[in-house]
């Protein structure tokens, strides 16, 4: 029976795996693809990272792997259909390959970022469209940009953005922002962002980097483009819990419950990374969830 | 005005600037000595810092410290003597040269390990002496160890340095552990462990790393020597709180209460880092508390 099983290998399933290597416990890593990372992968540049100023996204990520696999780390390439007896002191995770009996199971399953699903979206991906203004915001000062969504993350990367760009449009579908009333007011009062209301993003366009927005007004009809160099999408995340829903306590967007200490609902079961509830979703974040969760599961080993 | 100050350059204050910065703000660290870095400037070898695997603890904090520069963070090295109005909208921190108003304040002066205060101490710190075998322990496979200490920590620290090292001597100055009772019986059920009771150390010895450890019964007052190649001291820490003692709310050993948003009592004021309460002090964990504290601090701000 192995002591771990860590499901997802972004920043919060390698971190887990580091402390979980460095903790001497059996500890098999189970992702999806070959090649492991997360969206950090997708990231052009990161710079917040604290230690690593200027690292690309891949090369964070791959430093990560790295790390992991100098711990001794064990990796499988799978896919987690079921989680079998999850109350039990044996529990096991079940592949689309393997069974695997554990003592406890990190989940570190990530989160998804919504698309808009328009033309140009996907091609300039990182290149001026981006899903994570506290990621990305510091490669658009002085420019224009447009922030796309009308709930609480939309307004704080609008106003986020507001501090260092030009200009930034906030661009929302309906005629009224659902965020919190106190960041609409400070959205009202900046000068510098525009509300663009009952309008949706129709195309990306740009040759190499994004150079152009095109919009249409969903009550008039009205089609036009805006000239801007990056376009923030923030109409959600979806946590990556299908396999746990039922099974672990999820708020009703699917984040797993689970405090700093990352204990699930279920004794052994431990959530890190952005798919439990979280104030901030970040790398550095992420990578503190693994640490913390690996000192969770020690106490619950010696509980046993 | 300034947005926020920092107190502390230890890794959450640092972290706390690169955010701060990258967020826009109007931010001051203050640090105590001239070179920041904090505790990990003192640890030889880190290795558990995810995506910098085997870096020393002094490089490690000096990358901080250079992201933070070149993010454009601004340093002065004073003493804070006193902070005036905390709950106002401007607060001001004053040092022994300055007056400094702000609308926030991120607490980040860290905590420092309590030390045996015994002869070759100091010497052999980072030599065989540790004060965190989280952070130690893995350079200490296949060898001889104590620990010192009877509480919780000293009992994980045990159990933890057990599962790698040949021995472990866990050295206690009464006749009866304080630390949890099934962490106790995890600890008697050890073989590798061998409880040494009414027993204090008198004096670590070794040329360049250690070598020896003195010991004395305090019952018997008999005197003997170990051989081994580590001790970690386990008697505690100490939160560096003292100048916000009685302003915001702290527990009964010092540390702020604030949980993973590091909001303390007072509306506008911050903990990140070891001087918070927290399930895990690491260096991660740290710079995680360092990002979600701008992120409370920016959503205070817009609410002004």
């Amino acid at each position: 029976m192995l002591d771990m099983v860590i499901i997802g290998s972004g920043p919060a399933g390698l971190s887990a795996a580091i402390y979980a290597m460095r903790a001497g416990l059996q500890t098999l890593v189970i992702e999806k693809q070959p090649m492991s990372g997360g969206q950090v992968l997708n990231t052009v540049d990161v710079d917040n990272y604290p230690g690593l100023p200027g690292i690309g996204g891949f090369e964070l990520g791959m430093n990560f792997r790295k790390h992991a696999e100098t711990m001794g780390a064990r990796f499988v390439t799978e896919e987690v259909t079921a989680i079998e007896s999850p109350e039990g002191k044996e529990k096991v995770v079940v592949t689309n390959k393997e069974s695997y009996p554990c003592r406890t199971i990190v989940l570190a399953m990530g989160a998804t970022h919504r698309m808009l699903g328009v033309p140009g979206e996907e091609a300039l991906r990182g290149m001026g469209v981006s899903y994570c203004a506290t990621c990305d915001g510091a490669f658009f000062r002085g420019k224009t940009v447009a922030v796309i969504g009308g709930g609480d993350v939309a307004l704080e990367d609008a106003l986020f953005l507001a501090r260092g760009c030009e200009k930034v449009y906030l661009i929302h579908r309906r005629d009224a922002l659902r965020g919190a009333r106190l960041l609409q007011q400070k959205v009202f009062d900046t000068p510098n962002i525009e509300l663009v209301w009952d309008t949706v993003a129709e195309a990306v366009e740009g040759e190499g980097t994004v150079q152009m927005l095109q919009i249409r007004n969903n009550k008039t009809g009205e089609t036009k483009g805006l000239p801007l160099q990056g376009v923030f999408v923030a109409v959600g995340i979806t946590p990556n819990t299908e396999i746990v829903r039922g099974l672990v306590d999820c708020d009703e967007a699917g984040y797993i419950r689970a405090d700093e200490t990352c204990k699930t609902s279920i004794p052994g079961i431990f959530a890190a990374g952005d798919l439990r509830t979280k104030p901030l979703r970040q790398i550095v974040t992420a990578a503190a969830d693994g640490a913390n969760a690996i000192t969770a599961a020690e106490n619950y080993i010696y509980t046993f």
